[in-house]
Parts: structure tokens; C-alpha cells; sequence
């Protein structure tokens, strides 16, 4: 996959493309990163990249044509990418969208900073608005790595034997289970018996219940479309029972 | 406010700390910022961090004695911080949670890595699990960099005149109006008439009305629990007989 972020701080990227996942997926030729810095497409003496809103109002927006030329020499290398822009106002980014754009061969993502960009850029060039979350943040920056990173696990080959895309949060539609190494015992708080069982049928059911337990706790808004199987509709229906009790 | 972020991938955040409003708030002393790698207490000659997981199955768990002392070391520093750690199953980061943390004189983030974090570690030592979303990512850094970066334009003083915290979206519930700079004209496409106007009251009264169009287009959800103001009721009383028209 080839990924060109656009953007006015291209340092911000240096390390990130050093580590972990990313750095992998590079070695590994999975995937081929590359930065435009925008204020080398801005013309002038001063490059300047940012201007004064039309009709007033507190805040710099960023000028369309160094956008646009810069998008341009992105796109004659990579002339069948597909065009993201980071803005909260953008469809919000999930696992399911990751999924998507990890089938892509090409993405163009698109940083703004400032008070926003020219809605004509974003009208003319933009395929897709993309929002991480409901927070403003200084800059569309973070919002590219989140995507990049979670996108490029994605990849077929990216991950290896010793991870797994497939069971993580989300994937299920559940939270995960809880995770315990050693040691056996830490701040008096030993590992769950069934843990250390061996059995492996019965270490796989506890893992199904407490990731089902975890999900109800910490994230129900997961489970409001879910089609429960047989045996997470008599687990709901024995904790229910439980709790019955316990309130008399 | 003080900010320690405890990850094995310190250098990720090198960059961070130097660019943009971070900078900005360390020079205008209203941000002190750190990282421990938690690499560093961790014993033995390979300063190991993670172990299988008790029960079998793939992925590595990170083990509580390393990241037991990082915090101690972090808390020692700042023994009144509270103790975030970014996680999937946490409680959903937005603008609100993002206007709390403000508040704060100091949080440690705990950034965790590979498959997940010793459960007995998170029971005893952390205060709240924190998500920026339903996506999964490599590890926690690219969550804590959002976390601070929303959390940190909102200490009173950081951002300047020329930028406004309170103009943003989702501080008024709806996403912002469009931008508009210089060229008055690109790519055919003119900025509307009513920003070159000079009236004031006739620029804030479209801005107000796009903001609410661009809300229901693009963010229909944000409305869902919305008082509306007589004026955007009558708004959309407006466009809702206009589109009773076009279907005849």
C-alpha cells in the first residue's frame, strides 16, 4: 500500500514511521509511506500557507492552492489514490472503515491545521472526510496516524504469528477478555484458577463469559444490536438471575 | 499541568513536544511535559516487559512489575495525578471528558503495547481506562498524543488571540461553518456574496445557518439530543417545506 500523508509538519511523521507495526510493514513491503510537506506548493518568498477568513472572525484558514498543488504532485505518483481529509466534521472512523481502506492500494490523507481549510479545496479534491472522534484537536495530523496505524495492521502479512488482527476488541464485537502473565500471584491478587487448568475447552469458555461480563460492564452501547448466541443469552439470563437474588 | 506519559516507544513522542500549541504551552510554562519508558524498570538483563498469557493463546500480555514501578516513579514526581491508561474498553475520550482533564493539575497516561496489560496491574494501580475510539491501534501512544493535544488547547492561556477554543466544533453541538480565504475566486468556485458583504449581522446570521446545514448533512446525530433556538427551528421549517416542494 502506498500512503501519502500531506501536511505542514512532516517531522511529526519521522518516528512514527520508525516503529513498531509501521516499521514492519516497511521492511516487509506492505507498505510504502511518504510525506508532502504543503509549504513547499506555496508560492512566494514567504510560502505562505494560511490566510485571513472572508467575513471576518478570529482564526487563519488555509489557502486552497497550495493544497491543491501539492495534492497534485501526490497524485502523479499515485494517480489512483483515494483523497482523505481529517476534520471533525468527517464520517467518524471505526473498524469496519479501517477494514475498507485497508483494501486499497493508494491513500492520500490530508492535514489540516488552523481554523480549517477552504471549503472549495474540500468541495473540488476531497473524496472523503474523515472524523477519529467527537474532540478538537490542533491539527490533522494525529487523526492520520490513528488511521494509518490501524489500517496497516489490517494488511494481510502485516501482523505476525505471534498477534492477531482477528481477536482484538471490536473484531468480535465484544471487548476483549482479560489478559494475566506472570507472576502467579501480584499485590496478593492471584491469576484465575481455570487459567492455569490446562484445559483448554474450559479456559475458552471463561474467556467467552468474562470478554460478554467486560462488554456489559464497560461498553453495553456494543451489545444493543448484537444477536446473542444460546450461550451468551444464558449467561445474560443467569447473571440476571444472580442479581435478582442479591436485591431480594 | 504536569503530563508524564509511561510507554516503551519514548522517542514517538520527541516530535510531539515540539510542534504547534505543545510547544506553545511548555515556553509559556502552562504544560510540563515527560516520559518514563517503562523499559527502564523492568528487571534482569533483558529488561523484559511482556510474557505469554496464563491460559495459552497467541499475543504477548505486558507484565504488572514493570509498569508497577514506572508509575511509582511517575507518582513519586506527581504524587496527586491521576493514573489514565488508553485502552480500547475504556470510557469514550471527547470534548467534554476533554474539558474535565483541563482541569487538572497533573494526569500520567499509560501507554499499553503488544496484546494487552496484566489485568491485576489495571485493577490496582489505574483510576480510568480512556479510548479515542472503536478502532484498534498498535499501542496506546498515538491515543495519549490525542488525549493531550485536546486536553492541553484548552488550558486557559495556550491558545492565542488569533485562535478561539470556543468557536470549534462541538463546543456550540454543531459542526462549524465553512472557511473561506483568498483567492475570492478558485477553480471557477466564488466565495459567497454575503462574506464580502461587510454586514457583520448578516455574516454571523449565515454562518449560523451553514453551521446548522453542514450539521444535519453531515452529523445528524449530534441534533438528536439538541434544544433547538427559535431560529433553528424556523431553519428547518424552512428547508423542510423547500424539500416538501422539490418532491411535488
Amino acid at each position: 500500500m502506498n500512503v501519502c500523508v500531506l501536511t505542514l509538519f512532516p517531522d511529526l511523521f519521522e518516528p512514527f514511521w520508525g516503529h513498531g507495526i509501521i516499521r514492519r510493514a516497511v521492511e516487509g513491503q506492505k507498505l510504502c509511506p511518504s510525506t508532502i510537506n504543503i509549504r513547499d506548493y506555496a508560492e512566494g518568498r514567504h510560502r505562505v500557507t494560511d490566510d485571513r477568513p472572508y467575513g471576518g472572525g478570529c482564526g487563519m484558514v488555509m489557502k486552497p492552492e497550495p493544497l491543491t498543488a501539492a495534492l497534485k504532485a501526490a497524485q502523479s505518483q499515485m494517480p489512483a489514490a483515494a483523497t482523505l481529509m481529517l476534520s471533525p466534521q468527517g464520517k467518524r472512523f471505526d473498524q469496519p472503515l479501517a477494514h475498507s481502506l485497508a483494501l486499497a492500494d493508494a491513500l492520500i490523507l490530508i492535514c489540516g491545521r488552523y481554523e480549517g481549510v477552504d471549503e472549495r479545496f474540500v468541495d473540488q479534491h476531497v473524496d472523503a472526510e474523515i472524523s477519529i472522534g467527537d474532540f478538537v484537536l490542533t491539527g490533522g495530523e494525529l487523526g492520520a496516524m490513528v488511521v494509518i496505524d490501524a489500517v496497516v495492521r489490517l494488511i494481510p502479512g502485516v501482523l505476525g504469528n505471534r498477534e492477531s488482527a482477528g481477536n482484538d476488541t471490536f473484531s468480535a464485537g465484544l471487548v476483549e477478555h482479560a489478559h494475566f502473565t506472570r507472576p502467579q500471584t501480584f499485590g496478593d491478587e492471584p491469576v484465575p484458577d481455570v487459567l492455569l487448568s490446562g484445559n483448554h475447552h474450559e479456559i475458552d469458555r471463561w474467556r467467552r463469559q468474562t470478554a460478554l461480563m467486560r462488554t456489559v460492564l464497560k461498553r453495553p452501547d456494543l451489545l444493543a444490536q448484537r444477536n446473542f448466541s444460546p450461550e451468551e443469552r444464558a449467561l445474560l439470563v443467569k447473571w440476571r438471575r444472580e442479581i435478582d437474588q442479591l436485591l431480594g
